[in-house]
């Protein structure tokens, strides 16, 4: 089984979903500085945005890196993966229109956590499939970060109906708890 | 021949149809949940046709997989299945727009019947060049779940005249039929 | 030198190209059979396009097969070339909006000319580096057809400034020339 | 670590951008070659922005062509090379729809300024993961193009603020700086 295909598959789908989510912050009409304004929270969401599909890019880039074979349950789970983060241009882009309205929030939330149960699934899929004596399984071992990950956009969900703020927060700090790259698994698979 | 560039192209095309589907489902005006009430149409739409992409980039990956020799009649058939896959996204948008509406169920009828006839031509000159006794050739067979398929398109366009949701429930049941990907290459291809 | 990443960044630029042309078909407004109508001259001018960034994409891949060393004139050479091409989307958009109307035609062919240069460019700059002893050089001959093709647009340019069919008709035959790959390169280089 | 699928995203994300600029020069509402002429300082800035992206494409291919391990730093900055690059087909837009305007030039040198000290960290990073002794460094060396560009910006960037023609001036310089692909590294890896 062609595992270039499918990482190729992959990239070309999260290179598109990355690049489109700037069609969504629209060129001002005006010609003055003042009228670039309404596009900061647009702006905002789509820096966030980028952090998010530029770390399940890593992630997943590390993860399918240890995979030895590819079947079509792996195969399924990853569409089923980039199902849920083709949704984020469009979160991204209800939260940047209205200044991160607490509707927004919620929507942005669910679409994250939604996308965050999707990678646990192949990740299950793929421990599975290489056996829990292999090096991937141990790299990625109880995998707090994930969980904690999850939690936290539960949390940012519920928040969303009270501030969007602290939901905002919460999104915010999960980013940067992965903004560096697995490292369990980069050290385990360098061995 | 370069089948590595032709697999890459092929990703390339199928990577942007499933993508650009999402641009069909505009970001809403309003910023309340109930502003979401009418892209529930467009999503579900747009979940169906992310299925359907991603069966035939599937059973795509499996067919040329067992392709020994890349040619030009190859490539021209594979750009017409491209060309047929590609009107997906337009036929998905209008029947998200009009709440599947029977003219839209008609249209998204013709264009998978389309497709999956023009899959079917991509696949016999496969065979035809690997020969009828090669692996590939025993591996689709009969390909009796690829004629269903055909014969169920047909029903759904047939039954868009008089009633949308029999006709839904056609393509419904062949997306369903096709989830699994083709065992039948699979198996034989890993002997 | 690395042709990979060369053929790659080719392939996707030429995928995106043949995709979004897809975009300019807008989804129509009503719900009925009868709303479809004016997206046929748009639906034409699709295929045609299609076709025409198909036949460039298929006599790309021959051409660049030939390739034994790629280097900064050639990367050039080619990013003018998919410059042109890019520009293919716009002048079809215009083409099919207006039921092809006369201005339309001339910038179709303009478009369609400086591609055909552009070519013409890539493979002269190909030819030299690899030496007009090459299997390549051979293969190309006096390109007939290459300069059949660039006098048909000059004529159906011309052409357009008095009648729009007797123009398309100069692309349509074009496009049906070159439908058939490259032959003369595929025989040489199957030798 | 896996060199192919971190050129594959980038060559993905590069074509992407180069291509969706040309969503920008949307399709003229009337039927005459007058109604082209609102779309000329579009093309115009159009040129300028795939130029921009070429050259980075070029530059990219042949730094990364050197780097012989990839790890978690690089992807970061690469990717934040690739945020700042994204930027560019608003900026463009911008520039396109007003004429050039003011602000406009402002933006667009902004988004260059910092798509240069993006790479210029991209680059400092590979540098000081190969070695200050190793090829890739050597070949580099002062960099002196790469802070002339840098300084041309940044004057470019002030000059807007007074006349737009300057400003588009320098950034035009740049680009003819740079359209030579950057040999220095070319000859240094042939050897």
């Amino acid at each position: 089984m062609n595992k270039t295909r499918f990482e190729a598959f992959s990239d070309g789908v999260l290179a598109i979903i990355i690049t489109i989510m700037i069609l969504e912050i629209k060129v001002p009409h005006g010609e003055e500085f003042s009228d670039l304004k309404p596009l900061i929270p647009k702006f905002l969401s789509y820096v966030l945005s980028f952090i998010y599909v530029g770390i399940y890019w890593n992630n997943h880039h590390y993860l399918v890196h240890g995979v030895s074979k590819v079947n079509g349950k792996i195969l399924w789970a990853n569409l089923h993966l980039l199902f849920w983060l083709s949704l984020i241009p469009v979160a991204t882009g209800w939260m940047g229109e209205h200044n991160f309205a607490k509707a927004s929030m919620t929507l942005y939330g669910i679409v994250l956590l939604f996308s965050s149960i999707a990678y646990f699934i192949l990740q299950r899929i793929i421990i599975v499939n290489e056996g829990d004596g292999s090096v991937l399984a141990k790299a990625i071992g109880t995998d707090f970060k994930g969980k904690l990950s999850t939690f936290l956009y539960l949390v940012g969900i519920v928040c969303s109906f009270y501030n969007e703020w602290i939901s905002g927060g919460c999104y915010f700090v999960v980013a940067l708890l992965w903004l560096i790259p697995d490292k369990r698994i980069e050290k385990a698979l360098s061995k």
